[in-house]
């Protein structure tokens, strides 16, 4: 099983200046901002989380327990420049926490660096190791999972959002994080896309156990059935999490598939065909699975148009449509509070 | 990357006496017979490959170079009492080869069993360990990809008979191999269920790369996407591969998903659904893709109503169906040369 990781948080933007790269960062400061003490950034342009500069030493003074790799660059590869910095972390007496494919300690250096320091290497996404087979059992309680018409849509926060929501108004809700930023923000989780992929329903099922009738398992959506690439992630998910309710996850500012090629083949379909298509294969393992709602990103959007976007997608789905970071998930869960429970 | 097998082979049936789980060491039997020198059962009611029976020095004298692990019980887990023969077959000079998840050098004693012999222990559900995330492009030559009504339903045989009927006709075609039994007969491939999940698909994009314009890979399936413990693995697959043909693979005999719970929710669909999903997500990747053929395992009918429900299937598809094992797959390919070439 993975080591839990230990907050506070140092937050490591190295030289990142793409905020889209930096999500796991930006993303725990987010939603979690008690659990980060400072940031570290190797250069003037890298993203900045509007938190302390702190060197590793000034972080260990000020309390902070461990740094966060905060930026994801594509191919889920460490440059070779950072192993300095992750090795001088560890010997300040910082456990290093990574959400990459590759294994902290296969980095030259840095084991020995922890060891000698007495600090944890610390690797999200490093599953549990005794995952089962999916089942397909039936199980008790109520599932949510969020969808989406392309990955890195803002499934994770929609997911966030909506538990906030319920848990607002005092019900018995659970968040269950399917990645590495969400496992840092929930403090548990699996990150679905390091598992074999014979298990990875299997994970799925673990991660949303049976639970009271009235519990409602908030759970983070990954890929998209439409991306090529983590189709078969995303049905696995929805296979194993068996939803009660999906909630679209959709940016009108983008027009082509993420970190593909944009041709034609590529163009992200229209909403309705891919709530059709998750209804279609969710219906295989739950004949009552259907959607509630409609997560939209507006913040490329003129402030004057979001209204009239949010309506137009709600009239398009029979659904309510909202930009959860602006105005939370309220209609939607109103939705649930009508018709599901 | 995975060690190659090293033929001929001694097949281990070890105390199997269900043909069903003994399905890795009777399809080597039925499509490299020349490849394996004997078997070794532990009791007499175990699974008979009829090959001669031999221990492992008289395997060895024989000129056996590997024991073959030749059934998978359920979960993929070697019973504990299989471990003295195991290292006694190593003891002796053979490879030890198994497709099972548990890697052999985890069994107690194996390793240095193997390692005091000068010989090898290959786990063939190693995959390769720089498997790049699939990039969706479009690639040359001809692909063909055997989807199924439920997982171990003919998906490797049938691509077998379909790469056999093609190079009989001097067409350049390749049988892919995605599992274990498709690796020991074909030589070389990769275990699709073992790679970690964000891989999938780029690992399909690897087995069948940019080849000659009428070149054709016949890709192994796995699953099948109304299985829900491993539909993920099957749309991983059909994204990856961008088939231009698909054929599907049913068992009329068979009524519910195997490995679950028959109930209700468990019922496989009509073939006609089944196609239709496997069209609809083939698309998103291929607009071109479609399906040629259909083959029926009728081993379970009575000889005078096999023909009958081969015209039925076909008459309700519109597509040739067959049953490979008995008849070959003459008719798709026929199809394939009048209407793909």
């Amino acid at each position: 099983v993975s080591l839990a990781p230990r907050p506070p948080y140092l937050i490591y933007f190295a030289d990142e200046s793409d905020r889209i790269y930096a999500k796991t960062g930006l993303g725990i400061i987010e939603w979690r901002r008690e659990l980060c003490i400072g940031q570290f950034r190797r250069t003037s342009d890298a993203v900045d989380g509007d938190l302390p500069d702190l060197g590793f030493d000034e972080a260990v003074a000020a309390g902070a327990k461990s740094l966060v790799i905060g930026t994801a660059p594509m191919g889920g590869i460490i440059p070779e420049h950072w192993n300095g910095d992750l090795a001088a972390a560890a010997r300040a007496g910082l456990d290093i926490v990574s959400g990459m494919h590759v294994r902290l300690a296969s980095l030259p250096g840095l084991a020995a660096a922890a060891s000698q320091a007495g600090t944890r290497l610390v690797d999200l996404r490093n599953p549990p190791s005794q995952i089962p087979i999916a089942t397909g059992r039936k199980r008790s309680g109520k599932r949510l999972l969020t969808v989406g018409t392309d990955c890195a849509i803002g499934k994770k926060y929609s997911a966030l959002a909506i538990e906030r929501e319920m848990r607002r108004r005092g019900w018995a809700a659970d968040f269950r994080s399917t990645g590495q930023t969400g496992i840092l923000i929930s403090g548990s989780g699996i990150a679905i896309d390091s598992v074999v992929a014979d298990f990875v329903a299997g994970a799925a099922e673990l991660l949303s156990p049976d639970a009271a009738d009235d519990h409602w398992d908030v759970v983070e959506g990954q890929g998209s059935l439409v991306h090529p690439s983590y189709s078969g992630i995303s049905l696995a998910l929805l296979h194993g999490t068996q939803p009660d309710a999906l909630v679209l996850c959709h940016n009108p500012s983008r027009t082509h598939i993420a970190g593909l090629d944009p041709n034609d083949r590529n163009v992200i379909p229209p909403v309705e065909d891919v709530i059709e298509l998750n209804l279609m294969l969710a219906r295989r393992v739950n004949a009552d699975a259907r959607f509630v709602g409609i997560c939209i990103n507006t913040s490329k959007l003129p402030e004057a148009e979001r209204a009239a976007v949010l309506r137009n997608y709600s009239a398009r789905t029979g659904l309510p449509a909202v930009d959860p970071l602006i105005e939370g998930a309220e209609k939607i869960v109103d939705l649930i509070e009508m018709e599901l429970l």
